[in-house]
């Protein structure tokens, strides 16, 4: 039935028909995402609500913002993408998020949690400006709903003097259990469905801000919700309304049901690679049996994260503070400002969201903060928003931080163990997974590199993180079939650079490879640092574009971040 | 009675002893802030207050946490800093705002709104883990209370189990009267003085967050906040508690009372040199008269910004949304999403806590978006958590951004002109104050620069920015009675270069010249354009240290991004 549904035909389903669209769609999300991988949990229990959302509402007319967008997939099926659905995540196919330049129904782009409620406000906001009439929905989950940008959304509502309709989506977790006391705040909410007048008066938070609150329903009940929408539509017109809905994730899936939580994402293909984290969580419990001044803090991905065992350890020491990516740097600030040794482990991207409280309270108080950086450099199928490839370019630029990048997991160890004892800031960021060992593993002194290869040619590769030592190896050795000798260097700091090695390099030509943007990066401070020298300096990274969704690897290759661009230019330049 | 006066001593007075300590610091407060500039009628309206704080606290074992920090000045006074307050704000001096490595009375230092929140639970939770028994104060005012980060750590509380005294400092004001809901509620809490049990009823936002909500008492009366705080004290052993304070900002000093507003800082010494705010003011409101699509967002110092006069004429097309600068910069995006034409104007400093939401929500999409950046570059005695001087660095490695730096307040109105029918991402960074004109003036070609002077000597300037092109030409004047010939450029685009004039420099010393961090800025990609090629290039611009609060031309002097180092270098240079 979705293959080439119009709007105008979904609108003259009946229930049952609808219904049967529901089960279509699960069952595509499902083949999908097994075999693609992607999120399935949250997705299969939005397929109800989506299908009424585009049985009630006239989209793309009618603008619908997924915050996060994690959850869209039912909506893409919705909306034309149905014979491209099989493409998703992979390169050059449908994106997991909502993307603008992929179709019209799709209004804001999404990625990071939180932004909904701001967004569907300026979309409202620019509607009433230019004099239209269209509605506007967002969709967020309870765990995006612990965010502050959602308060400082609620906060300019009435400021605003705009009408939107907010689809509070609660199934009680994010990627882990929510927290916090919005959760439970919302469990009050919930467990009052029946009971109106307390409900009224439990409500009275959304109405302070200028909704009108409307819940709790059941989300995974079409007819109730396509009823509650059509009613809903109408008072759009004079005021703004929350509706609460209960999802059930992965719903009508009981392999997900059941476990929600390791069925939120699926990674495509079998995996026997080893996980940084699994070395971030087991050398930090090691560490804090002995050191009681180790305190971990998570933004809700702590089992992600590797952290699991450290939180059932030593749960004094340990907060998820879920969505909060400000709140969790700052935190970390002020403990370590009261003497304690706090290590924030969060994924690149969303290190972003702390870039000023990074400065600000870690950094300008010098406070000796680790930051653990999960999935830095290309992240892959979650396309533009995901990516970890800025972290070396913002971090670099912010004085007292100690930038470092380990070669691979029993270099992530020695770093660790290093960081314990190391009295400022530092930053250490790594890919999801990696090599257990190059060798040669040593104790890390701050700022001191590693000469792996030593040779008496013209060629020097400075190789900074597994990703890029591995395309140095690859290179070096597709070179020896041409008798060209290169040495490699393991450039694990970028911050500070090691200017013994780098003045005592006798190769004239240096080549850096980094799995990040080239602007700002590892890159441009060897350029920097060589600039005026007769040295000849070229520099492997990404170009200033973002980058899109695919596999690690291609997408590498394809922006000329791997050993064949390395031994091309390499051949090149001998050859010229 | 100041002067040497110790906790112990302090403890000790009387009432009438107290009272009269609270006026002798306001006269030391107006005194100095009249000479040095500072924060007026806030930390006026803060006297009582702190006096009670330090009389019924222990501090340093107790932990006060000022949220931004501009009122923490009879905290200074009141703890062994009064011979130094001459000093305040100069360079070497004592600094406006809380600092740690000044006193260990400063327990944590803060500049950026809603911080103190998560900072106190830090250093409760810190206290806890480590066992120790001191109280953790943190004091906010109603416009920071605004920021999401306060809702972040509010989530958080019963989450990490520990007990804060949290005192909301109302006075309705931040820099500008406060705006939004959360302010219209803490006025219905303030309105409600009498009424208890109605009080109680609307109070249940704080205490479902974990906090005893305590108010409104008159925080500008000490005996009232002495045993207030007396019995708040013993309550903090089992329970959170947010006290809320009515207090008058300016309070003592008729000139302040009646515009607290345009007392809120007070620069040092006269001014009649143009502000680029002016500029930014009024060519909006001109283009905004025939341009329907112009928009206007603030995060609450709208005036300061120069746009008191587009919120008057086009109301509904601007919108200051209080101190939430993530959510300012969304909503700009998604009005842009909808064809609109937003213009964020910011401090350079505050931009820094919306990072992310540049680069995802407007550079990723690519949307329209004008940030018009103030305060850019060094802006003296605020000191560190106030330079504006990371922003060239971390804006030019967001893909599709376009970074502009106006030469002068003419060329400042030319590229406003230009950004009208630009249609991607734009950031226009300049300093507060400004030359009205270089002359020169001309339409503006994105990334395309300006030659001033062309000679056919060995150096060429390439000086980004009025304060840079200021050094260039006195550098360039003092350089003529060596007979020494030096060009010199507008380079008013970081991003993209002006690749055709840089290919076509025949100079070989090319200088730069920027008022912002070498690492990541102007400098470093011009390093890396020329990486390899034979010219010489050297760059002024910052190293890699926080810039503490002084003067501008005095830090600047010091940092060696002068006239003075500039001559000097190309003096050495010839002469070697």
């Amino acid at each position: 039935m979705l293959e080439n549904l119009t709007s105008a035909q979904l609108k003259k389903f009946t229930l049952k028909e609808l219904l049967a669209l529901c089960e279509e769609a699960r069952e595509i999300i499902i083949s999908t995402v097994m075999k693609n991988g992607g999120h399935l949990s949250s997705n299969l229990g939005m397929v109800e609500l989506t299908v009424a959302l585009h049985y009630v509402f006239d989209f793309p007319k009618d603008k619908l913002v997924f915050d996060v967008g994690h959850q869209c997939y039912t909506h893409k099926l919705l909306s034309g993408r149905v014979s491209e659905f099989v493409t998703l995540r992979q390169k050059n196919g449908l994106s997991g998020f909502p993307k603008r330049s992929e179709s019209e129904y799709d209004s804001y782009n999404t990625g990071h949690a939180g932004t909904s409620v701001s967004a569907a406000l300026g979309l409202a906001k620019a509607r009433d400006i230019k004099g239209s009439d269209s509605n506007i929905i967002a969709v967020i989950g309870d765990g995006s709903f612990n965010n502050g940008l959602v308060y400082e959304a609620f906060n300019s509502m009435r400021l605003l003097g705009t009408n939107i309709l907010l689809i509070l989506n609660d199934n009680g977790m994010s990627i882990t259990p929510t927290v916090g006391s919005m959760h439970e705040y919302l469990e009050i909410l919930s467990s009052d469905m029946a009971h109106n007048a307390k409900k009224d008066r439990h409500a009275r938070i959304f109405e302070r801000f200028g909704f009108s609150y409307d819940g709790v329903y059941d989300g995974n009940n079409l007819e109730s919700m396509i009823s509650k929408l059509t009613e809903i539509k109408n008072r759009l017109h004079h005021e703004s309304v929350i509706l609460h809905v209960l999802t059930k994730k992965g719903k009508g899936y009981s392999f997900c049901e059941d476990d929600p939580e390791a069925t939120h994402g699926i990674s495509a293909g079998a995996s026997n690679i080893k996980e940084y984290s699994n070395i971030l969580g087991n050398t930090l419990v090691r560490l804090a049996e002995t050191n009681k001044n180790i305190v971990a803090v998570t933004a809700a991905m702590t089992p992600s994260l590797g952290l699991s065992e450290f939180f059932e350890k030593f749960p004094e020491r340990a907060v998820d503070v879920g969505i909060c990516e400000e709140h969790a740097t700052i935190l970390c600030a002020s403990m370590a400002a009261e003497g304690l040794k706090p290590y924030y482990a969060v994924y690149s991207t969303f290190l972003q969201r702390s870039f000023d409280e990074i400065l600000i309270d870690i950094c300008s108080q010098n406070l000796p903060v680790t930051l653990c950086i999960d999935r830095a450099g290309i992240s892959g199928a979650d396309g533009e928003t995901h990516q970890g490839v800025f972290d070396l370019s913002f971090l670099s630029l912010i004085p007292n931080l100690t930038v470092a990048v380990p070669k691979d997991i029993d270099e992530f160890e020695k770093m660790l163990e290093f960081s314990e004892n190391f009295n400022s800031p530092l930053a250490i960021r790594y890919p999801r997974e990696g090599k257990a060992s190059f060798g040669n593993t040593e104790d890390i002194v701050c700022g001191k590199w590693q000469t792996l290869i030593k040779c008496n040619g013209k060629y020097l590769i400075l190789a900074c993180g597994e990703r890029a030592l591995t395309i140095a190896y690859e290179a070096g050795e597709r070179l020896k079939t041409s008798n060209i000798a290169v040495s490699i260097v393991n450039a694990r700091f970028v911050k500070p650079l090691d200017a013994t090695l780098l003045n005592g390099i006798a190769e004239k030509y240096i080549i850096t490879i980094e799995d990040n943007m080239l602007i700002g990066g590892f890159g441009s401070l060897i350029d920097q640092y060589f600039c005026g020298s007769d040295k000849v300096i070229k520099n492997f990274a990404y170009s200033d574009s973002f980058i899109t969704h695919g596999g690690v690897s291609e997408l590498m290759k394809e922006l000329n971040v791997s050993s064949e661009a390395v031994s091309d230019y390499i051949l090149k330049n001998e050859n010229r």
